[in-house]
């Protein structure tokens, strides 16, 4: 079981990381800030879940080839001439899966931990937003989470729960992980597609 | 004693939770961006005093009615027409209960754990301030504590001050709590209604 | 070893308080606003650092009069005549001194509680700047951290570098320390008056 979390751990933060830097380079920002705004990216949504949880030491702490990977990949998209002319619509993919692998992790640590349902699937929205939330706010853009024209938060929350239920009644570990996981992407990707929102605007906004 | 405390947090937390919703509300935020602000505004200052003093597990997650009561309140804003026309000035009131209620609960806690006047009354303001100040920042106000037209915060620190001091005096637990509470909510309601503050402009600002 | 780094620290507390006054002041900022914003850019730092490495007590709290001096350099600033004429550009000196304490001091403590270099390092980076970027951010400046026409995080990553390198070949405890204080304090002053940046603009940006 380890294992899969930190392979997905890795996908995780790698993903995220990549949505930072693609919106740094794009703010036309240094190599510092290309990799201070992937590592808050990448590692913002876990840090704010563990301290909230009290498991220390923090994921990147303990596992410190995650920042040394961030770094690393700071310097190419710092250096990479392709990267400044990759347009901020590109994270949209990135994000997804940022999004769900960390939803789902974090939702599964509160788990491990004894924490009920519900409050796992508090955090693990939590856990697969707060990366984001902090990336926009840094670079000016209004955070998806509060964006009126697309679904995000939600996404993340539903698929928390499928999440629960599936493990409810597989008797497997990794299924409902994927399941869980799948389903945030997949539905993320189809909704900036098809342009799917809670609510309906009566006011231009 | 736990009584009362629970009681009073619960009332803080529909009270900074109210004054959240509203802000949310006018500004058109859908469902989840209400739940969101509704949340952070009402636990924010409790998570960030129990993350300074290090107690876990932090009260919402011991407590999970808590969040559940505002996710509760979030779909009867959300889906009540009335609440869309609620100006923002009504969360004066909702927002100085809330203010008073965390100020003295935060600065009470502070005082269980050891610390001194001093400290405690920091950790009260901090407890008082900080989830309103979140709400502000997100929904792009100016937050109140940075508001030179009002005061705030040093209401916050002078209730709590006033509840140290009728703790010593006053052989009863409830009674001093009530004192620093009331006067808060009321300095406040006081200094918004006639406009009091700590210091006049020379500059037109 | 004790002494010196608590002399260190009441120095950076200094140095910050004052850059984060100088701020308020020159915002206009009422009495509470300018404790508050000399709190949080003295103690931000420390207190992250003290969460991430679940460092509890945190060191503001267990040295209580490290507040209560903020708090008495809030009211002479506040009713200082000439601190109104300040100018913004007199918190570089300070700020490079504040910078380069809480650099090393983050940097140390996570030696001393057995990371390695790499995270030692981002943790002293950590510490040198949150202070300062959420002073910035809380007046409305871009932090210096995402400044383009500066270099800032950098020469703190620079400076935990050279300090853990003597403190490997120097049998002293105190000279490190020296050197790499002043190293980072020197390095700034020089990159704000030659105008050195990591990265030349081909944008006007």
């Amino acid at each position: 079981m380890i294992d899969i979390i930190y392979v997905l751990e890795m996908v995780g933060i790698v993903a995220f990381a990549i949505s930072g830097m693609i919106v740094a380079r794009s703010k036309n920002m240094d190599p510092v800030g290309v990799f201070t705004i992937g590592f808050i990216t990448a590692l913002g949504g876990g840090t704010l879940r563990d301290l909230i949880m009290d498991n220390h030491p923090l994921y990147w702490i303990k596992h410190e080839e995650q920042p040394m990977l961030i770094l690393a990949m700071a310097v190419v998209f710092s250096y990479w001439k392709k990267a400044e002319r990759l347009r901020e619509s590109r994270i949209v993919f990135p994000d997804a899966i940022g999004l769900g692998v960390f939803s789902i992790l974090g939702a599964q640590l509160a788990l491990d931990l004894g924490h009920s349902w519900f409050v796992a699937s508090l955090l693990g929205v939590m856990t697969g937003t707060f990366g984001g939330a902090l990336r926009d706010t840094l670079c000016n853009e209004v955070p998806y989470i509060f964006r009126k024209d697309q679904i995000y938060a939600s996404i993340s929350f539903a698929g928390c729960w499928l999440y629960f239920v599936c493990q409810w009644f597989l008797d497997n570990e990794v299924l409902p992980l994927t399941i869980g996981l799948l389903f945030i992407v997949i539905v993320r990707m189809l909704a900036v597609r098809f342009d799917i929102r809670l609510q309906r605007d009566s006011h231009s906004n």
